[in-house]
């Protein structure tokens, strides 16, 4: 019913998180409107996908040697953001005001799933703290059995060291209505209730 | 903040319809996640657009020297069904039980925005018509201003030849509510109101 590579394009776009067959033949469609070179262009960053390396110092994905946080001598290193995903480490750096740096687990630890602390990148942070003027660990993982159980873990091991190990609260999210949240949420958001400054 | 490939692949996907800053982060980073094979399958699909014409005789897209339905011999030539878009042939196609041919006006008459008849696909229509035995052109454009200025043009210029011009009823679609219909709708529906058979 297509030409080939309107066939195929549509393959790849239904590939992607939330697209179904509907939204990849309007995608595919809008694709024949693009100049040559969006064309080219589109194509190569597709290619270059494949040079996407982590970083061996914090596991972040990069194009280089060293990412560019590891690699910016005006960041600090006393701090370190604990993430699970590279994406994870885009949203804070959104916030714009941080100017530590990151670890980036590339999972979580789930004995239900098979996967131990050995699995994810966490040896390396231990290391970190240790090599380095560390003052501060900061987990941010996504609040459940999974990121409470890898979140206790790092508390654990770096327990010896003279760092600070913190999280963040689990409540509201800004500007959403109470009766969106889950009970689970409203509990545990009551017991981290803090005083009004 | 990204690898420059992701800034790249990011902006691209960003020109694809319905999709914001924020689906399309999501989406380059579930390319991260792609086989090499999928990333070379990916790429080539978009190069190969390029390599997309339109079909002489009825300006459908198409990779060959014809389109596949034109050169279906078993396709019968008395049926023409007149679409605005090539997107618009993959729909009927979907309906699967048409055995006719189409004709692709590559858009809609239009004086406010200064499209006029010979601005689109029309000419070759009444070539068609005229050089071939078509028995029946059925017009299915969008319920529109400009939709039914091209329905009436089509049907002014096909007048002199002996074949049937006929259109798809306005109406309310399969398993949509009433109440979500607006009132031009029901109005014309009700003007073309059908006996119960």
């Amino acid at each position: 019913m297509y030409p080939e590579c309107i066939k195929k394009i549509i393959e790849s776009f239904k590939k992607l998180p939330g697209i179904g067959e509907k939204s990849a033949e309007r995608m595919a469609f809008s694709v024949l409107g693009f100049e040559p070179e969006s064309l080219d262009e589109f194509a190569e960053a597709i290619e270059d996908i494949k040079k996407i390396k982590r970083c061996p110092i914090c596991n972040n994905i990069t194009d280089k040697d060293e990412c560019y946080i590891c690699s910016d001598s005006k960041r600090n290193n006393e701090t370190i953001f604990v993430v699970e995903k590279p994406k994870d480490v885009v949203l804070f750096e959104k916030m714009g005001n941080y100017n530590g740096k990151y670890h980036v687990l590339g999972g979580l630890i789930s004995p239900l799933e098979g996967i131990n602390p050995e699995d994810i990148n966490i040896k390396s942070l231990e290391k970190r703290v240790e090599e380095n003027n560390v003052k501060e660990v900061i987990v941010v993982l996504k609040p459940s059995i999974e990121g409470e159980t890898t979140m206790q873990y790092i508390k654990k091991i770096l327990a010896k060291y003279n760092v600070k190990v913190s999280k963040i609260p689990i409540g509201i999210p800004m500007g959403t209505d109470i009766e969106y949240i889950d009970s689970m949420t409203l509990e545990m958001a009551f017991e981290d209730r803090q005083d009004i400054s």
